[in-house]
């Protein structure tokens, strides 16, 4: 039972939201028909402009430089004939393995993509929109550890990762379930998929992510969802995403490159990301990263169209700096910030869903002030670019190394504010408040006037989190930092879990065809 | 001496800067014939555009609700008529205390006001734009407390004040000296601002903020200044700054509009603030919000310029959210960022330099995470908004009670970024990288190539903080947090810094007039 009424995971879409968007004006009407603010439905809708950094004639010419990337230089498919036939069928220049594109094939391939689609949850309830004026949160993914403030840092195991999804369902501001929050490191790391998907359909019912660490491991992902979706099913409608990573500079390896055209053959949706740290896997000035991210995503976005002309994708990139000192990585710094930008705005020149940016991501080692600094500019700058999908959105510590029950509740108690701050500010006649204004006037207070009364119950934002308190008051307490504070926040959402209902008859299968995938091969550990 | 260059303030303002700037593509073209980042003269340069939140249709509607504001309500002019006199002459309706304005009469008001002005320090050097493309920040103002790591909260002496403004003029991120950056408690108050206007002529040569809390505080300041500039160079150079609160809701207290017309008859900066927490000095409801914020504005820039037409004013904001169960403070939050993200607005639609938002602030007690989520969020959406002036950029804590040391430069590091950020993307064809990728190719990685040796140095902004290095050496090191981590820093700074020069008899004099006025006067504590 969930007592906590803004613990009840977002609504149905309702029809309007499964509507192309264009613009945002039908949006900024239907938020004032509702001044209120959040509705379980309206949780993703962005009512505000995406941020436009760059003018169109800059973008054109890092689409050119883009374009010259792509045929000067050409992207390599290593191991993976079958992407090099592909693109050879359709006009590309493939020697060996490295595929060039004259200028503006690229764009010509990638037109088939669907600019927007929606994803579906196992209930049909906790599905979501991806694209247009639409935006989904989902958690970290990828981290070999987790650390709580009870028992410190350690490898992530299945439980941790259970607790993660868990977590996730429970909180009305991730849409999305996530993939790989944190490697379940204590099963075998041929077994691990299989787990984890099961985790995401057992324990929650919103959309996520399959394997993508093996072709085999992408198939497996798809027979489970099969058994409860049914097979026809996903023929269309798109229930699960794959990661598909490009191994910067310009090369996509048959493992990532297999995945994808598994996951695309079945029209599910596959997200390309380029991940380029400027200085290592491209050169270190921004419009360079920019430019080659575009063209990665491009070459991805192709070839999944190729093999099935328009398979629901999304336009992904990850990018960050180095200290080019120290050789740290560096996260939610201004130059990311400035490749975050133009990306976006790239990716919506090219009509399809965005990923853009990191989402909360820093290279502190703890929930501190810099934690927070570099997750919060990271992704105020993914918010306001105007981002579809947002990685990364509660958890991240040290780089993408470590999973964090803490930080993973102050971040969703971020996510919440940018989901309020994306419905823009209501101008109907009402929240003029005339009415205060003649029952006041100058000098006085509005506390008690019938305007607040009527809106004060939902007129800002309610953090999740408990406050700092006086002074005083919290200096006898110990002066607990937020990170302290937070300790309580997914101890007490995990105590009040409930696995959403599943068909037994679903999760029998489900736990049979697990079982007998993996008592069919032995333990990999590495 | 100061050994490191990145502590050199900025330099003089050449030609340029002081040109009237618009739409920023003069100072593309700066950036493209500079593409190797930050100099000294053009850290206050924005490169990017300022957000637009809401549409030019929607401002209208804001405006026309502020004109109604201003007609229908009016704002009270306090035991001041003769600035009640002055709106009178201009043609307004005076009713007792009570000023109403017919509908576009205060816009008309504020029309002599100029878009953009220089503020000049006392060495002719370290001056910057008001206005246009150009962003100023300054340190908190007004905390009675201090903190740091080492001593804990206590009163802030004098003595804290002279340090912050020795580490406002270290550091190059901060181009104005800010004003009562903290209270000096240990002075009585009817001399205090004495000690600040000195310490402030003294220490640093940035622009700065005279006294305001009293008629004659504000004319001791100016007489101090004229010491030092002269009498007739503030006839045409703008060098002192004053912050004029409105007593929201829609009154102005003699003290302040006193000040108002004794700082714009000397032609100098004036600056409306009116500070608005929703539910409390105006209705809950952001939309009101906003319109009764630029209501209060147009009201205090249209004194000002009816004291000294073509006064140089600000156009400033402060306004925040209440946590409407606890009745705390909040700060950084949606609704709080969306007002400003407006009001920026709809201060470039009247054509004047803009303070909006709040800068770094927080409701936090200490420099943890949420004080640097709070602070990030505000302060980034300040800058994208189009600021050209930020307060409270560094140090605040609890509200604005407390001015932490460590906290200043967690938060100087930040506005080092945001002011790399605010220079944009070069895309100049040396920024594409062409020769880099002819040298590598796929695969490889590019941190030998020539095109990175040539760039590597000024690539990416470098923090001034230690890093929290890798997770081992960090934990066996006592898992320092970044708050932690800051205090040596501020130390450091401190240690390295030596006075502005300045001539002996000019100073004698500073010395002597003070000595003068306080011993006029007896202490008054309270």
């Amino acid at each position: 039972m969930i007592l906590n009424p803004d613990l009840v995971p977002p609504g149905h879409l309702s029809g309007p939201s499964r509507a192309i968007r264009r613009g945002g004006r039908s949006n900024r009407l239907a938020a004032r028909q509702n001044p209120g603010g959040i509705t379980r439905s309206n949780r993703q809708f962005r009512n505000i402009p995406a941020y436009a950094l760059l003018t169109d004639e800059t973008l054109a010419e890092i689409e050119q430089q883009a374009d010259w990337i792509g045929s000067e230089i050409g992207v390599e498919f290593r191991g993976d004939s079958e992407a090099a036939d592909l693109f050879r069928q359709a006009g590309a220049s493939v020697e060996g393995e490295r595929v060039r594109f004259d200028p503006g094939h690229l764009r010509a391939l990638c037109s088939t993509a669907p600019a927007e689609y929606d994803m579906h949850g196992r209930d049909g309830v906790n599905g979501f929109t991806l694209g247009g004026d639409h935006l989904v949160l989902m958690p970290g993914y990828g981290s070999p550890f987790v650390t709580d403030l009870d028992n410190g840092r350690r490898y992530a195991t299945l439980e941790d990762f259970q607790n993660f999804v868990k977590l996730t369902y429970l909180s009305p501001w991730l849409h999305h379930s996530g993939g790989t929050i944190c490697e379940p490191m204590d099963v075998p790391v041929n077994k691990r998929h299989l787990d984890m998907v099961y985790a995401h359909l057992r324990f929650s019912n919103k959309p996520f992510m399959g394997g993508v660490t093996s072709p085999g491991r992408a198939r497996d992902s798809l027979d489970l969802v099969r058994l409860v979706f049914g097979d026809s099913y996903l023929d269309d409608h798109v229930v699960i995403q794959a990661n598909i990573n490009v191994n910067s500079p310009l090369v996509f390896d048959s493992t990532m490159s297999g995945a994808l055209r598994i996951y695309a053959a079945a029209n599910q949706s596959v997200a390309i990301s380029p991940a380029i740290f400027g200085g290592a896997m491209g050169p270190v000035t921004q419009a360079a990263v920019i430019a080659q991210t575009h063209a990665e995503i491009m070459v991805g976005i192709a070839l999944a169209q190729l093999v099935r002309k328009g398979c629901p994708v999304v336009y992904g990139s990850f990018h960050s700096t180095m200290n080019l000192k120290s050789g740290a990585l560096t996260f939610g710094t201004p130059e990311a910030n400035l490749a975050t930008m133009a990306l976006a705005q790239l990716g919506r020149r090219l009509r399809v869903p965005i990923r853009c940016g990191g989402g909360q991501i820093t290279a502190s080692n703890s929930a501190d002030g810099q934690a927070m600094q570099e997750s919060t500019s990271s992704m105020m700058v993914s918010v306001l670019s105007g981002a579809n999908q947002i990685w990364h959105a509660a958890g991240w510590l040290e780089g993408g190394l470590t999973m964090s029950y803490e930080k993973f509740v102050m971040d969703l108690d971020h996510c919440g504010m940018l989901l309020r701050m994306i419905q823009g500010v209501n101008v109907e006649s009402e929240a003029f408040g005339r009415d205060a204004y003649l029952e006041t006037g100058p000098g006085q207070n509005f506390l008690s006037t019938a305007h607040t009364l009527r809106h004060f119950a939902d007129a800002n934002y309610q953090s999740e989190l408990p406050e700092a308190g006086q002074y005083e008051a919290w200096l006898e307490n110990g002066s607990p930092t937020a990170e302290q504070r937070a300790n309580g926040r997914w101890k007490s959402m995990l105590a009040k879990y409930e696995a959403p209902a599943i068909d037994p008859a679903i999760d029998e299968a489900l736990r049979e065809t697990i079982a007998r995938k993996k008592s069919s091969m032995p333990d990999e550990w590495y």
